[in-house]
């Protein structure tokens, strides 16, 4: 057992894409747990791109980093000491520990995970991202047999079980990701009816073009989590009473433009008076209490192999920039995920 | 009773302002009801925002008014002719007989009117509009006692009654109107807690400094029917969890630009997304199996005065347009109407 912790402060606000000198690989002492603490050595940790919101200073879900302070992630890991009888070493848990190879907590603010099994599963698809799918898809989508379901960055955590419990649903189930080679995974792999590549269609009237073909009777549901161009070619083909949830906007957290911001408001305000859309945001933290009913429901389809997942797995924290900036730009192939100690996964 | 019945067609498909060339005034034969069918003579027509759409050659809720054809409106009216066990002359009746002195209707297409009573709250606060505003704030207002409901165009009938059912429903309750008088009348008569007057405040950022100070807590509801810069100042203002019923946008029904037009999707998306909006879109065809629950609700209250309501009646079917292009602009007080007929209001 070691004596020093490893972690990633946040060390400047990006402009754009956040670069090296973004972040500050520290090491400290091990803290000891306090009263009714746990200590826990993280096995890996989580990399999503709400993460890029939160190094701005701007006001959203919650407070951005501060300057110093450690990113945010979540994490799994195993219990090293503990002031807490619920808790013992050995213990398997998930929790928000951040980028860092060790953390404390209080009990309130971990989750046991079963004693066998894959724990990086609860990162991903068991995970912040898997529970923001279902959540979404169960409180908002609303489908009906046969209606037709649209999500990009489909090969990713969010979008592939979002697609998969789509199809379970009953609905037809388009993918949109970046590549040949995600596109046939979304489809092979995740068994999604048809899956476009918005690298290939890469303004709003392609994409459009190529959605129509993939979705001849329209869209009913789209679950949004990239924005851009994507969004520009989606919009006009929403039927009527389509449902938009909006969980996300990666192709903007850079600051990138994109030619569908200037689309005006004055056009999507007409479609959702014309076809009586309903748009919702969608954020996880509205929905925990749903969290046991989740794990009730998708864990066993995931541990059947009903329900896939995919990973792609960093090794070591102090390669977590690197692997975030790829993920930030679709360079992952599935979860992204950083793994801190190679022993469990 | 006369055997000629007069009725304005459609002439010509507007650019922005729909001039007196759109328009024919046709004088025909009176029609004879065949079987089953009930003639009507109208005593008074609507006129509404919604007609505007009608008349251009695009998709929207339902076909356009073809030219040549009689501009479509709701009307109230008395019976001349019936060849329907279930109506007989003399009674008072409720329609959709367009910009026309009569029209012939199946039973099935009209509505029984009480045989006493104001008829011309049927085309308003009991009409269609009201009917939106009642469906709207009913379906998906989701108000809690204490939030903060804002609607612009709030001395009109879909505005006025929103607000007064959200004042009922517990809400402080903001309006928007064009011009001292109207935001006089919409605090005084409609019992709003504030009205701000849009033309005071006639860029996004001047409303938005408006609205904050009429609205210290923020915005909970919009309930959204003008567009344009009123709306580029309400976005900024919406809670978390804040809900946007999108049930008109006059402001850029006459193709008229306007610098809300340029808000860039991205901003919006953000604000979906931070504050986990919903953004519905209204129309009350969609609502109207709920019709009798609204009478048997708002027309006590109506007759009783707790609800209040106010008509702006041109005469003449010949100076319907003008009166269309005045509402158009916001230059009437209250529900525009057209009398057809002295005799009846």
């Amino acid at each position: 057992m070691t004596d020093v912790m490893r972690r990633i402060a946040l060390a400047k606000r990006p402009e754009g894409e956040p670069g090296d000198e973004c972040f500050e690989l520290k090491e400290e002492q091990l803290p000891e747990p306090g009263p009714g603490e746990i200590l826990v050595r993280n096995t890996a940790m989580s990399l999503d791109p709400y993460m890029r919101g939160r190094m701005d200073d701007v006001k959203s879900y919650t407070s951005p980093v501060q300057i110093g302070e450690t990113m945010t992630a979540q994490t799994v890991g195993i219990v090293e000491a503990s002031n807490d009888p619920n808790f013992k070493p050995g213990d398997r848990v998930g929790g928000w520990l951040g980028w860092a190879t060790h953390g404390i907590a209080k009990a309130g603010a971990l989750t046991k995970l079963p004693a066998s099994g894959e724990m990086n599963a609860y990162l991903g698809v068991l995970g912040m991202p898997g529970f923001t799918a279902w959540a979404g898809v169960t409180a908002y989508a609303k489908l009906k047999e046969g209606e037709t379901f649209v999500v990009a960055a489909a090969n990713g955590p969010v979008g592939s079980l979002a697609g998969q419990l789509a199809k379970r649903a009953g609905a037809r189930v388009v993918g949109v990701a970046g590549g040949p080679e995600k596109c046939r995974d979304v489809v092979e792999n995740f068994g999604f009816d048809a899956c476009i590549d918005h690298r290939a269609h890469n303004s709003p009237k392609e994409m459009r073009a190529a959605l129509q073909e993939a979705c001849p009777n329209g869209i009913d549901v789209y679950f949004e989590n990239v924005g851009g161009h994507v969004l520009g070619g989606v919009l006009p083909l929403m039927k009527l009473h389509g449902r938009i949830i909006v969980c996300g906007m990666i192709a903007w957290y850079n600051g990138a433009g994109d030619e569908t911001g200037s689309l005006p408001l004055q056009k999507i305000w007409r479609q959702v008076l014309v076809n009586r859309l309903t748009i919702q945001g969608l954020l996880q933290t509205d929905h925990v209490a749903r969290i046991p009913e989740f794990h009730a429901e998708v864990a066993p389809l995931v541990e059947s192999g009903e329900i896939r997942h995919e990973q792609d797995v960093a090794h070591g924290l102090e390669n977590a920039p690197e692997a975030f900036r790829g993920m930030l730009k679709g360079r992952n192939k599935g979860k992204q995920v950083v793994q801190l100690s190679e022993e469990q996964q």
